[in-house]
């Protein structure tokens, strides 16, 4: 923040009170008035803002892919339907989707992938939140290593993977059901890990409650919880911490 | 149950109408007022009825212990206190407490211990939990071994024991916090395996619910819950088991 | 394990240490790379693994069933859609559907029913739940008693069927609403109960939470609990300790 | 409600409108600042008004009792301390306190006792709720049976004291755990059952709502329920019940 | 219960042993396997077994619609759909539905309606668990007097309407959203009050949770509930209630 | 209330009894049987009522609509659909809707709109709600300002708007997700807050709870909160709050 | 907020650089360390800032307490303990307490109190709360009336102080258990309600949840609810409201 | 893990099969039978194991401190008591206690701190939580900068401590009550930031509840959350992320 630099020019004059003040206002994000982009953000945090495409009106959602668009060249939205696909795509031809994961995104080519995150299932049902995880690390900048289906009831699965899971700065452990894979995970690891409670399962988890408390509860060092489902909240924090071992 | 040799009494004459109905009104339990014992009960089940000690009246306790103690030889508690232990110390000199499991009992010597129960921990402070169930399944024939502190924080302290914990005819898991001792097990294990969530832990623990859904929730085969602290009601259902095994 | 056979292998030379090490971690699954297909199961606890059909990805459902059908000539699936059918029978022609219990399967023919378990439900709406249970156990090669809508309310249809419950080695008693069925029968019987609370009911029901919290609840001895609506557990565990009653 | 009569002495001038105001304010309680007692209540429902004593400043508390017992010669009082009796007693000579059901009453003698209400119970842990009920009943003028210890678990103790349980006009059901009593209760009798959860249990019962869970989605007819541990609330309606029946 | 007389019958040889063990075991229910049909229920309480049409199987829906009909002349079922009116109406031409309550019943002419049910509504919304009370109860031979919208949020419209509630032997309170019409009505009346909670509302009404708990701590007395949505439960209580003040 | 005055032309002869009785009774609302419109309400607090139209049946809601706008030349409902649009527009040509706040209305023409609203989301998410909010106030004279999607995730852009939302006489913040914008706006401002949970989000969001519980536990002083996605009740207190300041 | 003035002295030169930026960091609050007094606030809201004593260490209160005194001449706290009491007085003699309230404050003489806040009760024990509310406001400068026990099951002593509650500018309804209060008097009222809902209640009150949820799903118009047992919070809203009304 | 090294001289011969099978076996951790020490974690993970004091039995706790001290020469023990304290005191006459953290350690003289975590509180009642993760961090070698008292309540609090904030790799937030802080935190920084959820606060905070939704809701990027007041876990992940970025 250019704080400083503002008042020295304030007092040499190169700056008038009132554009100073407008400066402090307007900087920081462009008005559309049902959406205040926040462009500043890059600035920031060395991340732009991702769209959130869930139950957003389609004239929002076009307008805000635009300005993304023209503005960085590159975009990223989570929680996509087919739909809001094809409308955007009028809008920004280059837009891709991937069902799986929903994400809806123009990114740019020959990005260089840096450090490595693993990403983790316990089932096949939590792949897609998994993918939300990795794909969103790999917009971002992260290499990244999926290693699925490797749940703790048939502990020799994720055992026999162990090299594998070693070698990450970060690993993002995505489990719904009983959820207890992330606390054994931590227990082998010595990097931090992500566990990431899904919504698979029926009856008492309660659409992701329980594994949200398990892994709250987990008896291991070195692990931390986003909410239900949130593939992108891990892959973005997975990312931060990827970023801090390889700079 | 006896209905068909007491109708051919009533047919012969051998017993009337009257005493007829009297038996099978009185049989099954001898009222007290405030309990009816159920002396019935070892008929119907080979198990006699054990006394739930929390928050019963002094003279209450007093009078049930006796009157089981009289009739049987010998008789089980649980979840006394050691202030219950003197007061029914002052009219059954045999019984015996022990701190950590709060059991209060007279066992008859030299009862012979069959088939084998592992009841395993994930943390030392499951012991309590963990040895009313043990010494439940003691009290009523089984043979026991005890593996405590094997939580799957640190998997390899578990994946050691595996060798006894396979001999077994019946597990029981012992957990807290995340409770997902019982999944992992129950992944390598062919026998039964009884999770009991204990109320270890803090925050988001919930005194117990949040080990309690992770062990409904559990992705593995053969395994079933039981209440929150129910070492008795572990104990008594892998007996049922292991009787099942060794007959 | 064959630990020590391989270790001796190594000794001689007749296995170098590479080989040594692949397959200690190449033996217990084939990788699908979204799936680990755990046949070593069997080996394992005796049991084949089973298919959770609910919202598997169409691609990843057929090549699963084809795996598994491959490998053992017959495959258990459960809560599997209509749709699922149709998908599954065209590369596995062989596959039955039952669209009460949702069960799709393959199962080779003349399997021998060993010893009993009783599967009892506390009303009509119970039966889907209660059929996945009783049709879990016989694909694992038990006898099965049906005994439907004996629910407490009406005690005197639960007490006629007295006889018929006594003979089995294991009950599993399914009901919804209030759930009281399985403390009534685990009161009556001898032999191991597990409970099945179901979604079936309306209101402070909250999708079978209070079922659940009736049958963990229980004041009856050797009873415990699976997953709201979770048949196929239940069938499962019942086939473990059916099969340790008659081995 | 005597508003005509009023009116038309204020037509005929009998009562002037600044008195009819007046005793259209005043009448129907006591004002004490921090309390209004109720004494209307009688005329309105039949029943004078209880004292809620826990919780209740000893200044406050002392005052009521005082002011209710000069009025009618009887007061009662629930969920009062062993402290609160001697506060009480020092002002109300005639006072007397039930430790187990924390009744503190006066109660004119020789009042004839009409009707029949059953007050069951689950379990000896339930008795002090019963006794609330039964002593409420008892006092408002019903004859009561107390049937103790009766719970599902053990199905023939209730059986056998079905013949009791059916002549009564109303049946209070106080059951705590998980609380089937109501249901077995509701599906034999054909008046009206009470169901009063206790918060008697332990993990699960989450201190008496499994219980009220249970009794809410009761599959009988012909029940309802009360707060948990409302020994009182279910006394006084079946009170009412009993009243209808016997008018 | 005539086991007296037929043990009479056994001592005189007028039955013997064999046929005295059917009829103990045969009497109460004809037994359709998926259900068992409490014919005797009718002799017991008054009343007969009434139909839960909500998700049951057409198949059996139809039978059981059928039987009852032939039996009784009448049948009564509650939460039908306009697709199952049709399905019964095929088999049963005389049944009547009313898409408002959703009950589809066959009602003998000419009941005669005894006694009075006041059955009182907070707003327009609760109106179909009225009436689905309100004509369970005159199916039964109450009348019914229906006055619906005077929730408490406009007090004048339920004082205005106070000598028709108070002219009831019973009355039932329901309302959703915070549910306080139950403790409003329980403290002008004088007779028993059953409140049921609906899941009218949004937000934090969860569904009708708000309303119960809010009737379940009502500082009223006689007052009791239902579970959310059972107008069916409170008409039935109603009726015994009414049938008791009536007889 | 002209209790008094009646009361006088009672004393007078002016007015009989019976009649007297009459006006006391019928003077407060229209009774519709399934409806009361409560006509007296703008006399009692100066807002006619409102009509919510979420599961209204059709011919309910038309006579509704119809009445009001006869009596009040305008009217004014919530949570419509575009199928209650259309059919209120075959009764009601004037009416109007708006599809994002799904307001439904009659509003008379050239009302003045006095003192200061402002009506502030944390996103464009939640600004359905918001217009609810805004233009419930604007129907009943309050000028509003709208800021939009200053959530306090980029705080920046809430601190820019500092200056229009101190302006106001009381602060309506909207916010889903984790509901912190109403603290923060607290914090900032000298007069009342009324926060309003959304049900925006997913996971442990629960609906809205979490956003609800948060504003509940405000750090911050002078805030207060309404039922989840209620802007319905916070745009008409704040009116009431705005129109103390404005007298 | 002096931003301009302080630009305006920093152009020139009155203020230098380095200035400008401490004086902007340092004027809001006084850091103690462990606390940050915010001695701002009274220039931002009018209202100085109230220290919450609950689980306060008693070196860090002494020490709050000594630091308001000395800058303000007064002083307000909530939830003190009598231990707290004496500590304080200790260092400020002028202290007072009241062990109703738990209000610890020192209140500069000959303060005026405008305009009326009315201060509504459901019961007796529900007084603490309310008095803190109404000592909050009476320190913040508002009249206030007290109106006690005037709870919904008996409603005539609500309707008989109507005309008291009437004359307020703002109302507070405090109650526990249903917590029906507010919406009643909301339901009269036309100026806005403050609901608090009290912890007071037993069961399935679950410690003030039940009159929360109450509370939140009011159907009248003009309510807002603050935390369980936050008097302090309403009373300090009811004077930001009342303080718009007399301005 | 020197599986290779082991087989390698398994094959010379220098290791024979059965000491090979001890090897594996024991190597990990010293068993004492109620606890397993996990040693071995050190080479694992970088970080000895920690105690957790709570509900430790006596005998249990002395000799873990003084197996942990004879073998490394330093332990960290987290919510001791001031009993447990003088306990290992007696044994490890170095042990050191701080009553606000309650840590119980011994601490290597001269370790050296690097990088930066700067540990953040909402109010002083947060503190002991902080100070828990901040000397955790401490004790496995991170530079800490506390900076207590920040709520979002007052923003500019916080907002002037920006720079200082800024500075870290890694930020902990700690907060009960609503739970903000992390949002504006994470909405501000371009690091990781961890939330510790807190019990403070009261009424519908239910005990951290309400701050654990809010953090896990976040609408900010590069946050995750650990289980309420568990100050531990959150110094623990921060130093393994600090580790990351130092290395």
């Amino acid at each position: 923040m250019d704080v400083r630099e503002l008042l020295e020019k304030v007092k040499t004059g190169a700056v008038d009170i009132e554009d100073a003040q407008k400066v402090l206002k307007d900087l920081p994000y462009e008005d559309l008035g049902y959406a205040k982009l926040d462009h500043h953000r890059k600035l920031r945090s060395g991340f732009g803002e991702t769209v959130f495409c869930q139950g957003k009106p389609d004239a929002y959602l076009l307008e805000i892919y635009r300005r993304f668009y023209e503005r960085d060249g590159e975009v990223l939205g989570t929680r996509a339907t087919g739909e809001q696909f094809k409308l955007v795509q009028s809008a920004v031809p280059e837009v891709v989707y991937d069902p799986i994961s929903r994400i809806l995104k123009v990114e740019r080519p020959g990005k260089e992938r840096k450090g490595l995150i693993a990403v983790c299932t316990g089932g096949t049902a939590d792949i897609p939140v998994a993918e939300e995880a990795a794909q969103t690390a790999e917009y971002f900048g992260c290499a990244v290593d999926r290693i699925f289906d490797v749940g703790v009831a048939g502990i020799h699965r994720l055992l026999s993977q162990r090299d594998r899971i070693m070698k990450a700065n970060c690993i993002i452990a995505v489990a719904g059901m009983e959820g207890a894979l992330g606390t054994v995970i931590a227990g082998l690891a010595d990097c931090p890990v992500i566990a990431v409670p899904t919504s698979v399962g029926y009856g008492a988890s309660f659409h992701g409650l329980s594994a949200l408390l398990t892994m709250l509860n987990s008896c291991a060092n070195g692990i931390s919880v986003v909410n239900i489902d949130n593939g992108y909240g891990a892959g973005y924090l997975a990312t931060q911490i990827n970023r801090l071992a390889v700079r």
